[in-house]
């Protein structure tokens, strides 16, 4: 696979489309987080799964985070092959192939790895004997997303006790995580949610204990409430990955206020205009294998009154009432992609660009997105 | 990027997530196509970007195509480097880079590409010249998708007369392509939609005539339209590329009755049950990351009673109202893609597996996706 740019070379001569990283706002983006997490003594351990890539991982590790998080077996082989020492798979792992590869992980970083079932601790349990391995497991509980997790009090205190007997697991606590509180677009509803959530892990904290379980880690958090978890004092390691790239669908939430940190678009989509036959439309070369919709439209940045619309695989529709605020053929565009996750997931490469802001800006950095794909 | 299986090995094997593709239906849909065409003495084309898959383009040709379609400059080279001789991009190519990389592949292989636009005229002629080579170039209209494509009639003419004039060009006919008609539910208005369709093409190939040029092309349709485009007696070439996989988008369309072959669902992506701490519900392993959702909902395989909902990145929910409907924890399912372009696009590898319809059935073809993520 070719990258779609050289280093040195000026952004407007990237090929298109192309997953562009302005690096100066990824860079503050990254340093806003660690101050955050460091002045409100909260570990941070960033999401790879929003990234897949061992570059920006070791950049986090490098301010101060205490590891990464992954979503599956298969992306956490990259980082740990990469020198990521310290992995926790925020997930469910199940079936016997998956595994057999976990426990060869654990024999080489230290890993850990959510329970919601009793079978699991038992398959878990099982393929770290056969290897001689150990984990830390971390029981997931429930807490309004209704997804994964068992419910919070005495079935997770059930599943810490199961844990903490197995061989080849270590009880680690809790992880507490609720993907729909993110995208609550008031920032009070999102707050009273999160609190909600807080109380119940409390509860299960405080029930643990009286098993004698200590909760070491108390994760969870993304970009929408790190903060009120962060200073909740029920978390201790946050969980965030978005913050470094801050998609569209992020920027619909409405900001909090206080001691609530932002974040800039440093994540986009370079995209050449290739059909201009409609007033008041322009088609550029950005579909749904390179834009993904599920949380939404992707939006033109900069670029007032232009929306994107009507995406098909390879194409997408710039359309604004004022023919003239659109593109011409043959210019290229950034794009927000609504959501960070995918949109990577697309790509071969993030293209690291400098000195965005001040115009052109040039090609610094290629780094691939090594986990791409990396879906077992 | 290892594969998620490897030859030999039962389908209840092959890790999780994976692109699965029913080898003996796949089969059957070629065939079926092939034939159908040949009977109405249409060539057929098949898009390559619904696959992305040398190996299948080979399959492919040699029931007959007369070459395949891609989408992408990128994606062409993959077929070309395969050993395909004859391509269209189908579609527009603007900028200099991808002009540059054109020119280079239509001095080793038959290529045609479309033009909507003037300039895009002038420069096309200009990277032929400067290489020393010639391409097939069709005039793409507007037939109602609103999208690419000049206005049928006189605008059409004039791009016409001067791609016929221009160096290095070849005027080859018309690409008259209309994504809407291919979804539209009700058989009876596809085929109005595709007929007035064909009526403006016609009239654009007299007006041609008219000065001279013949369109020894007239390329378009897709798998929701071929039959009614194959038997106007407008359309010489067909580009369908669903047909081969069918995905539960195309399901929802109504069938036309009389004489419209029906195809099989053939790819699907293989998940497996990682939660199931709710009554009514089961978490499988595929998201957004495997499982696009750009076209609605993907639909568990042969599971009546059971729906798809509420996916993110790494999570789908299958949910039921009979809890016993459901796969148990570490039970694997079939679900079929909604949308099988971006879903072939989002994996490495097709699984073929033999004897699917007669059990559990045997991985007997592993084939690289091998232009995926050829974007540019």
């Amino acid at each position: 696979m070719r990258a779609p740019a050289r280093l040195g070379i000026p952004l407007a001569d990237v090929d298109t489309p192309a997953l562009i990283l302005d690096l100066d706002a990824f860079e503050r983006n990254l340093q806003t987080m660690a101050d955050w997490a460091k002045s409100k003594n909260v570990r941070l351990r960033p999401h790879a799964k929003s990234h897949k890539c061992p570059a920006i991982a070791h950049r986090q590790m490098a301010l101060g985070a205490v590891g990464v998080c992954c979503q599956k077996v298969s992306e956490a082989e990259v980082m740990v092959d990469a020198g990521i020492t310290n992995v926790l798979i925020s997930n469910e792992v199940v079936g016997r192939t998956k595994l057999e590869a976990l426990a060869q992980l654990a024999l080489r970083a230290r890993m850990g790895v959510c329970v919601d079932d009793i079978r699991q601790i038992r398959d878990l349990s099982e393929a770290m004997h056969a290897a001689g391995a150990t984990i830390d497991v971390l029981v997931e509980i429930n807490i309004g997303g209704n997804r994964c997790g068992v419910e919070p009090g005495d079935p997770a205190v059930r599943l810490g006790a199961a844990v903490a007997q197995a061989d080849g697991l270590r009880f680690a606590g809790l992880q507490s995580y609720d993907g729909i509180t993110q995208h609550v677009r008031d920032p009070d509803e999102r707050k009273a949610r999160a609190a909600r959530a807080g109380d119940v892990t409390a509860q299960t904290i405080a029930a643990l204990r009286d098993i004698g379980l200590e909760c070491e880690t108390v994760g969870g958090a993304g970009t929408g409430s790190f903060a009120f978890d962060g200073m909740s004092g029920v978390w201790n390691e946050l969980q965030p990955g978005s913050y470094a790239f801050m998609d569209a669908d992020y920027a619909r939430n409405t900001p909090a206020g206080g001691d609530v940190p932002k974040f800039e678009h440093a994540m986009f989509v370079w995209a050449i205009v290739m059909s201009r036959t409609s007033v008041g439309q322009a088609v550029v070369d950005a579909g749904h294998k390179v834009l993904p919709i599920d949380s939404g439209m992707p939006v033109p940045f900069d670029r007032p009154g232009v929306r994107y619309e009507r995406p098909s695989d390879e194409h997408g529709c710039l359309v604004a009432e004022l023919d003239s605020a659109l593109p011409d053929l043959g210019e290229k565009i950034l794009i927000v992609p609504s959501h960070v996750d995918p949109t990577a997931n697309q790509h071969d490469f993030f293209i690291g660009v400098r000195g965005m802001a001040e115009g052109d800006g040039t090609v610094q950095e290629i780094w691939p997105v090594t986990a791409r794909g990396c879906v077992f």
